[in-house]
């Protein structure tokens, strides 16, 4: 079984050093997020306006993440934040070793959080941990809500849910109930947030829960420097 | 790079196995399609409607890819026909190997048609050979009309690519001739059907595609007899 035992050492050197980027992040007191979904959920959207929100208060930088092409990053940079487009030629997730060739292009001393989109993919992502905090999952509410029962990895991985879409629950099938459920039995205290990030509804939740993430994050860099 | 060498490896062996596979649904004339999509775009919805609409006049067998569950093979045999579900246990993609353990089992004497649905994922399942004559790549409208920009081994790999949930467009940011012509900028000739699977609009065309397929594999068939 050379194959599997080849993916552990894989996993373990991509842990290895994630965690080391981590420490890095911490040292500056910076806060890192990774956001994942399936393709079309929302994510790019989320990053906007998130964002959009919080780009006064609190430094971002943005790291993108597709398989080839830079329309997202375009859109992050259009908001006016700094953004670095990881084109995964063909890979089917980020990982420790393709964030470490950019890393060194970020300022940490320079920002407060860092937001990390991976690749549009419900499965892969979730295997390779990342230099982040928290994991954010996005799913939208045309996509059915047995994924949890599907998907379970990226979502016993996660932090936060989105259902994001909620503005079309007239038009398709999905049991908000039967979703929460399905989560709540992977992760039992996970907050899950219904938005439209199209009318904007619910957004201020999940805004809410992330700056007072930064806000902890902030208090401990302002003792760090006292 | 022993990472490279062996995934190569890897993806030559599942070749062979998918080839020698594919010899055997040619011997018995059997005619096999593998539906690809993100999570949530329609795939078992398809299978679904499509056995619901072939079943009494061509006899089907299907392979539910899941990583976990049988929610969809349940929905698959509440139609009355055959079907082997497949949990890849953590695998992102079916593949060479997992259909080998399940082939023995399905009667290719018996069958005209097989029908593999893959695991929801644009990525990875495109890179694994199956043994089957035709891709078919399923998009939902709320994805956006950027998919074939983001995921283009997907699209380049497919034979028909089937745009589900038009009933969604008025309501969704999606561009029918943006989307059309980022496909056939890759594959320029590929069938592209624009369905609603919940209102049964379209899908008549999709129908009328795999049946002709079928009427030649069947004409095959009864030659190779006489």
């Amino acid at each position: 079984m050379v194959e599997v035992k080849l993916m552990q050492q894989i996993l373990a050197s991509n842990d290895a050093l994630a965690r080391e980027q981590l420490r890095q992040l911490n040292r500056h007191g910076v806060v890192g997020i990774n956001i994942m979904s399936g393709p079309g959920a929302g994510k790019t959207t989320l990053v906007e306006k998130t964002v959009a929100a919080l780009k006064d208060k609190w430094r971002i930088w943005v790291i993108e993440g597709d398989i080839q092409g830079d329309i997202d990053a375009r859109r992050v940079i259009a908001q006016g934040v700094s953004c670095t487009q990881i084109n995964t030629q063909g890979a089917c997730h980020l990982d420790g070793l393709m964030l470490s060739a950019v890393f060194p292009s970020i300022d940490l001393k320079k920002i407060d959080l860092l937001i990390i989109e991976n690749v549009g993919n419900l499965v892969c992502p979730a295997e390779f941990k990342l230099p982040v905090h928290y994991n954010i999952t996005v799913v939208s509410t045309p996509e059915g809500s047995d994924k949890p029962i599907k998907y379970p990895l990226m979502f016993t991985k996660s932090d936060v849910i989105i259902v994001n879409k909620i503005d079309l629950l007239p038009y398709v099938d999905f049991d908000m109930m039967q979703f929460s459920r399905a989560v709540r039995k992977l992760k039992p205290r996970i907050p899950i947030y219904a938005v439209s990030l199209r009318s904007g509804e619910g957004v201020s939740k999940w805004l809410s829960w992330l700056e007072d993430k930064l806000e902890k994050f902030c208090r401990k860099k302002s003792g760090t420097r006292s």
